[in-house]
């Protein structure tokens, strides 16, 4: 095909001219920005983009049929908006922006606008640049801000996130359940604060981080609920300046058919161009689903140094230590909760900080919120198959349980906290003079096979309560 | 009265013999763990306190019921947990750890256990300390660990907080709302990225400020729903070993009398003792109010600060400048926000680095989760009185935006962007000639008074959309 | 003594008349401030308070040798100023504020101002509150400003605080220098990733410790030079309006010489007034100190649990478990490093968005970054305390050596990587058919007792490189 | 060139076999840790990679120096280093690694040692994958372990850093300087806590900003000192076992040399390879120079957003209000400053919680540590540029200040404040009867011409302190 922008071309806008790299789809608001910005090496993510291009494809969409927009260049411009939603590097190479931007996403929403009106152009057969025929502000943007189009893109891209995230947890969810069930009759010693506490199954210990993850699961899900409210109509601020009544009641409708998303209209849409606080709230949820997910590898990394269950090995541990195998799936895990705690800082302070009636930090929100959701869903995903490899070691279980003075705990209904306390310092002198000398050995000692029998039975010690009287 | 504490006693445990301060109804666990802990100033929120001692009174009249315990020694029990509950200088002094405490609560609930059973034998004519009688351990402590008790008080302590924090924001979003009426015809220019944008009415404004506390409020009720599933019964690890299985059934109902909330057992005990993410997710959740309250507090001070609106004067801002007023009220909210989010950055921390079967940072946990719900609580109900003092300067309001070129966006829908960024340039210029040009007059001249007059009309700037076609 | 403050008397200022509560020495617009602010239960540190106290101290002395103040009145105004710095309960009460107070530290400002005066007047027989003799603003903070006082008093409060740190450090790198030497001989696992890894002593690993703590000995010794250069004098916003020019440069000669520190005047006085980030250094600075605590208590509390060291037992570890000793001591060091790295995150955000001329968030970085030193001080002391009462257990530590494959590595200058990886795996398997077989035993078998021998002696493991050629 | 890499090739570890992706020259280890990890789009900063090679060429040179490795070997794998080195694109695709690895560097030092190896290979004119020639392990990695390779990388990367930053920061306080002069005869009023509050110039206001940017170029040039220690020799944890000890005395200095830096080995290499908290103080200390231009930004922006400065317009700020141009710049380097204090956190969690011998989330430290350099970097040199563009506007510092009634605070010595504060009062209720009346006019009438000329003539205002006696 003949390239339409493999020569550079010259733009104008308020500021003057400018010439746009060759090879872009973008225009002139786009390559300003470009030089403006320090570069951080954070992409603007292509999630973000795509969501912007469905708000553009429905404002196109409600413009054409309000009379707003010619029906050919209505097209034209969906088929622009299609195209970005695609994504791939062919067109992920004309969003070119550095994430942490100044201006609340203008220079994002103007880029999109560009590239769809250069698309369309090409469409219809016309020269990239010609924007007399389509034209980014009058055509693409029109009836939209940044401030309203940036905001409810970003609630359909963390919706459209969660929903993958919410996925995500199910089957890991599923992973831990099925190792609650393989592990269910293996006993073991449940340790509080680092040290030996009283005995429990291994499938008891996999159904807590099964739990854990379920409400993972749960919490993510109703994350959708806070980010339905869209301020889409409300232009510069939320009072639909310069946009048709219609048109401002009409779109919220096209885009809830396009992303057969649950949105609606925030009947305050002031507040909604204003307040950052939904954001904050769904990625401090999910910070706790980032809690949960290095609590769980923790304790993996723990349980396998213990030997009482074995992870996946993955691949050497070592450049130098021959047969070292590291449980790194669990450090990456650690490392990236760490990462969504530090982007849950990030948006808070966003928020807080916010001025007026946008918040001005938009692209930071947007950016760590998005990291984050993205993170956890890919980690979710990792982690599962780690999870499915894990064998347990019953034999060590059982060594480390033989081993525990607490054990003792389970005698307490008969025989009580003081002489319970007094056997176990005398099984620690016992044990001094004889480090064969089981625990177990020393209680028929001085208890009885009978009692030591009942007490330690496995199922009396792992049911929830006893039925003593 | 004969004071029964005022000379010192002497206890003994495993680990041996102390003496008990006098005039302290603590025992021998509470004693050590006062030399044991850096001090850090910082109480155990009595709120948690008292949660316990509920805890402890559920207990009490449990074990009584099923027999475990004499109704009279129950009784005395009971009317001790009382007196912790009542509160107040005289009781708090006998609760002296610090809260950051390593042991996940025991030496707290140690501590509740001892002065509860010295005031329990006081009550029975018995002296403190003649724990033959009633034990801190063996009586009051029965049938629970502190890892089932100390997660429930918390649940509970953080149910009564958020309940009376939801009201707070209750009446803070009324203030806000009052306001949101008395301003309503105040025409004003809105802002963005500290910049004039477009017109909107300063009850529109506060209308936002509601807003998003009605979503506090909201957010702050939900909580609720995230605490109340409560591991008591389930002991050490939540296998509930040497706790009757009656016990373990009954408790909950009790305790579900004694506080009026909805509390039931996790079906999962285990996970329910080991895993913290419920603490963190409503951390979390209470940290978009707090970024919502920080947000507005900037906001009031710049607007106060720009002299559309003026905050109460409060005291002399000033040991040098007369006259000076500053805003203290915004800048102390500003502060209570930031040390919300740090105190949730501290609960996260906690919750993700907690090991296997207990968090053992669940003092730190408590504090910090506590400490934001009542620092919330009380500025709340300060910003709500300051609130309600704000006045609004209209000709201030209209003199902003007489003087904002960005006023031409109104005109878009007639003119168009470039034409009506061609005007703004031409303003700019004829301004710098004529400093006593207005706006309105320069775009009289240019685009005539009719055209003017409508479009400038305050109603059809501030309405939600416009209906030319 | 007949108590001059015993009922409430009557004060007034530019917003009008209050009474003040009867038995306080403070006036008016502490008064205000008291009802002002959300009580979040945090106090003005009392280090804070001294601090600000010398100050005035110095600028009454200034003002007398100046002629700006009357000898007697001077002389009285300083023994109030030492009064407050002899500090203790009888003092503390008159100083309520909470710390968390909106205006940059002026309520503070006048809350000793106001003390001060009242004690001067007492000391003059006179009556408080008769301040047309001693008066809070006009003699006490003459020629001062809250926003000179309270920065150049913060940096006092710091310097006194980071030197007792300091010190409290050295003594820790004391204690862990003296288990260094005592566990030099014993042989045991280094481990990486939770993975045994290869040989090294338990000295060795003391050694790291007491390293680090000499890092943060060293770190906490050199904040003290960023702290050094106050605005003192430069009232409002560091130009000194109202100010003697003789007074600016006298009173930090004074200053100096009552608190023997190495104060001296910023040269721009301007910048050391509007700036915060030698707080934020410094804060940053003794984070890394905390980070260092609670890796630290981590390994200590991990090498407990795997049975290599001992820590003292402290307290009973639960109200449940008999003979339970938790290393509560261990959790409690990281709790409050924790909340060391939160406060460091209050103090960042307050000075990132501080506005122009002083940081009017004063307060709270002030009340996080002495909390922080503080918190960190009594914490190496208790930390230095338990370091004592550690001993090892070398039987337990060659336990885990000899069960190592990793041991290996030791022999790679001798039969490289490949060979060695290849070892492992055949140990692994001979392992899983004879479970006593040791790894020493293998090696032996396979490359003979000589070479195992050689390798495997203490000190070839432990030194620094070998010299094999 | 004939590709030797374009075909798939089969390589073989301890885990098994695997096919090696076609076009890399990167092989197993590296291979396996691709599939390993969650992807978080997070790339391993080119800059430590480098880095890394940098060790690798001075243990190359080691090794052939000692005998220890063949002079044509060495050779061959220092040509392969110095590639990495030189970097671009064609060099960087064969690092794909995620940075947020688990293993404590591990898959990045065997990713790099294969690529040398491969590349060495070439060189000789061998193929890729002929690992008996030229080994990742047993030749580019000789006498090494990541665990001492990597922090020594890192330190290296991040001095070359630091260095840059310093630079950056000195030219960006120059251009603070150069405005200094350009405005010190604009007199204007200085504002604490958004209130006017006494006079100073704009020159001052900007000398503020170059004396905290000047501490900050400082502060960053002392990082240096922190991080010159390396543990290169100690292998895999400090004990340096496997290397010789001639390798390990004579690498630091050959990378001293390569490096140009002044590097030494740390005298406790234990320490040095277990313990990140040097990276933890750098990180903090950059912290604070993040919160410097953070509040200078803040500054920047509301100056502009008063009128007094004017911003160097960059870009359209609005997609539908025509003329609007946002300070995006400054909003730009407030979300630099939020995501480097977000860094810092991350490096602090990890260091705080790494576990005995190294720090296993080193990738997580470097690579937050290296991002936040590198932001500031590009941040600063942005930000100079934009400073140089500022112009002031004299006109409207002159208004603000002839409105402030705290001017009276210039009074001071002469009225006193009680007189001051009444004239305060007496004029706001004069000023509301007539709005044109200026403050300068209201004090001739009550103070009489010579006093106020006298006080308001601006050098007086704005010297440090007067000479009234």
């Amino acid at each position: 095909m003949n390239n339409p922008i493999e020569r550079s071309r010259r733009e104008r806008d308020g500021l003057g001219e400018l010439d746009i790299q060759a090879g872009a789809l973008w225009g002139i608001h786009t390559q300003r920005a470009l030089a403006n910005f320090p570069a951080t090496g954070r992409r603007v993510p292509p999630l973000l983009i795509g969501s912007i291009a469905v708000v553009k494809h429905a404002a196109a969409v409600t413009n054409a049929e309000l009379g707003f927009l010619a029906p050919d260049l209505a097209k034209a411009i969906v088929r622009g908006c299609a195209k970005i939603c695609e994504g791939g590097p062919q067109i992920d190479q004309h969003f070119p922006l550095d994430a942490l931007q100044g201006g609340a996403g203008t220079s994002t929403n103007m880029n999109v606008n560009e590239v769809i009106a250069n698309l369309a152009l090409i469409e219809l057969g016309l020269k990239p640049g010609d924007y007399a025929h389509v034209h980014p502000l009058h055509h693409v943007n029109l009836h939209q801000s940044t401030n309203d189009v940036y905001p409810t893109a970003l609630r359909i891209a963390a919706i459209a996130g969660v929903r993958n995230l919410a996925d995500s947890f199910a089957k890991l969810q599923g992973a831990f359940q099925a190792k609650e069930t393989e592990f269910q009759a293996i006993a073991k010693m449940g340790r509080t604060e680092l040290q030996a506490a009283v005995p429990m199954t291994l499938g008891q210990e996999f159904s807590a981080f099964a739990e854990a993850i379920a409400r993972d699961r749960w919490r993510t899900f109703k994350c959708e609920e806070r980010l339905r409210l869209c301020n889409i109509g409300g232009t510069a601020i939320g009072t639909g300046l310069t946009a048709p009544r219609a048109f401002i009641f009409r779109i919220i409708e096209v885009l809830r058919g396009l992303t057969g998303m649950g949105l609606s209209r925030n009947e305050n849409v002031i507040d909604a161009t204003a307040n950052a606080d939904a954001f904050v709230e769904v990625s401090g949820i999910l910070k706790a689903s980032a809690a949960n997910l290095a609590k769980i590898a923790g304790d993996l990394r723990l349980l396998h140094f213990l030997g009482e269950i074995r992870l996946p090995p993955l691949q050497a541990g070592s450049s130098i230590m021959p047969g070292k195998i590291n449980p790194v799936m669990t450090e990456a895990v650690m490392q990236v909760a760490m990462t969504a705690r530090a982007n849950d800082g990030i948006v808070t302070e966003c928020a807080a900080h916010g001025t007026l009636q946008i918040n001005e930090f938009m692209p930071l929100i947007a950016y760590a919120l998005l990291d984050t959701i993205a993170m956890l869903e890919t980690t979710a995903r990792a982690l599962m198959r780690h999870i499915e490899g894990i064998t347990a070691n019953a034999t060590r279980c059982a060594e480390y349980m033989a081993d525990s003075p607490t054990l003792l705990t389970a005698f307490l209904p008969k025989i009580g906290y003081e002489r319970a306390e007094q056997l176990s310092k005398e099984f620690a002198v016992a044990r001094e003079q004889n480090a064969a000398l089981t625990l177990r050995a020393f209680l028929v000692l001085k208890l009885g096979e009978a009692m030591v029998a009942e007490v330690l039975a496995a199922p009396n010690l792992i049911k929830l309560g006893h039925t003593e009287s």
